[in-house]
C-alpha cells in the first residue's frame, strides 16, 4: 500500500504486527482513532505501555497480577491442595467463570511446541514440579488444550513427577479434540472439570 | 469478564473501543503484546501517539499528508483540472492503485448522515465549492459508494455548484469485471444496461 504520510504508515505498519490484524484492518482501525477525540487515542497507548511496564506475575502461580501474590492464591478460602495446570490467564479466566473449581491454578505460559521454539525451559515447569515436591499439593489437574502440543505438555510434567506421590487427571475431553479452551461453553468446560480422570486413563485413551 | 489485573483490564477496555474488536479479542490481542519484546509496545503505542499529535492535512485536498501540500497536489504531473471527490484517504488509495487516474482528489473526511449526525457543515464540502468557483477545475468525478447517504452527499454538493461552469460526472456502477450475471443484484443489472457504453469503448479500456 501506498501511504502518503510516514506517520501514518509507521502506526499502520505497527498496528499490523499484532495477530490477525492485516493492512487492511489496521488501516482502519487507525483512521477510526483519527476521527476520535485525542485522548482516546492517548489513553489506548498509555494503557498498553502502563501494561508493558508494571505489569506482574503472581510469585505462586504465575498469573498476571498487580501484586506478588494474586487474588486466586492469596484466597484462603480457595483449596490449596488442588491445581490446575493451565496454558495462560485466559484459561484461568475461562474456568474460573464455571464457578466448578476451587481450587489454585499454575499458568505455564504455553506449551511445549518444538516447531515454535518452545521449550519446558520457556515454560514455568521447574517452579509447578519444585512446588509439587513440596508435598502440599495433593492433586494436580492437567487442562491445557487437548492439542499434540498440550499433551506433550501433560505427559513432560506428568514424567517429571514419576516417583512423587501427587494425584494427576485430565479435565474430561467433552471439549472437542483440537479445539481451544477459551471458546468452550461454560457448561461443557465446568462438566469437564468435575468429570476429570485419572491421567493414565487419558494415556490409554488414545 | 472478570481480569486478576486493573492494568491488564484498563488495557483490554481501550482496547475494545476499536471497531470490530471485542472483549475476547482485545484481550487476545493485548495478551500477545505481553509475550513479545517490550519495545514492540513502545512502538505501537507512540506511532499511535505521534500520529494522533502530529498528523497534517493537505490544504488542498485535505487528505493525510505530512507536509502542508500533498505528494499528489504538488505533484506537476497531475491534471489539475480533473478533482475526484472521495469520502476518505483508503479510496483515494484504491484509486491510485489502479494507475488510471492522473487529476486531483478532493478528501470530504465522510458522508452527509443525519442518522450518523454528520451534516454539510462537518466534511469538507465548503472549500470543494469554493476550489471550484475559482474557475480552475473543468471537471469533478464523484466517487462515494452508492449507499443513500453517498448519493444524498453528491447531489448535494452537486446543487451547491449550480450555475457554476464545470462538469460533473459519477464513476460507472455495474457489474464487477470477472463477476457472474446471474449473481448480480437487481439494481446494479439494471443501471448497468441503462448505462451501456458503445462496445468499442470496452475495447479500448482493456
Amino acid at each position: 500500500m501506498d501511504f502518503s504520510s510516514k506517520l501514518l504508515e509507521n502506526a499502520v505498519y505497527e498496528m499490523s504486527q499484532l495477530p490477525g490484524i492485516g493492512k487492511r484492518t489496521a488501516l482502519r482501525l487507525v483512521l477510526h482513532l483519527l476521527k476520535q477525540p485525542e485522548d482516546q487515542t492517548s489513553r489506548l497507548a498509555l494503557a498498553l505501555e502502563n501494561l508493558r511496564k508494571e505489569i506482574k506475575f503472581c510469585e505462586n502461580c504465575h498469573n498476571i497480577s498487580d501484586v506478588a501474590l494474586c487474588e486466586i492464591c492469596s484466597n484462603p478460602r480457595r483449596d490449596k491442595s488442588m491445581v490446575c495446570v493451565v496454558e495462560d490467564i485466559r484459561d484461568v479466566m475461562a474456568i474460573e467463570n464455571t464457578s466448578q473449581y476451587k481450587g489454585l491454578y499454575h499458568v505455564l505460559g504455553g506449551k511445549i511446541s518444538p516447531m515454535e521454539g518452545v521449550g519446558p525451559q520457556d515454560l514455568t515447569i521447574a517452579s509447578l514440579v519444585k512446588k509439587v515436591k513440596l508435598g502440599e499439593i495433593k492433586e494436580l489437574i492437567f487442562a491445557l488444550s487437548s492439542t499434540m502440543e498440550g499433551d506433550t505438555t501433560n505427559f513432560y510434567i506428568y514424567k517429571q513427577l514419576e516417583g512423587v506421590p501427587v494425584k494427576t487427571s485430565t479435565i474430561a475431553r467433552g471439549i472437542a479434540v483440537g479445539d481451544e479452551l477459551e471458546y468452550a461453553d461454560e457448561v461443557t468446560l465446568g462438566r469437564s472439570i468435575l468429570n476429570r480422570i485419572p491421567f493414565e486413563n487419558s494415556l490409554k485413551a488414545n
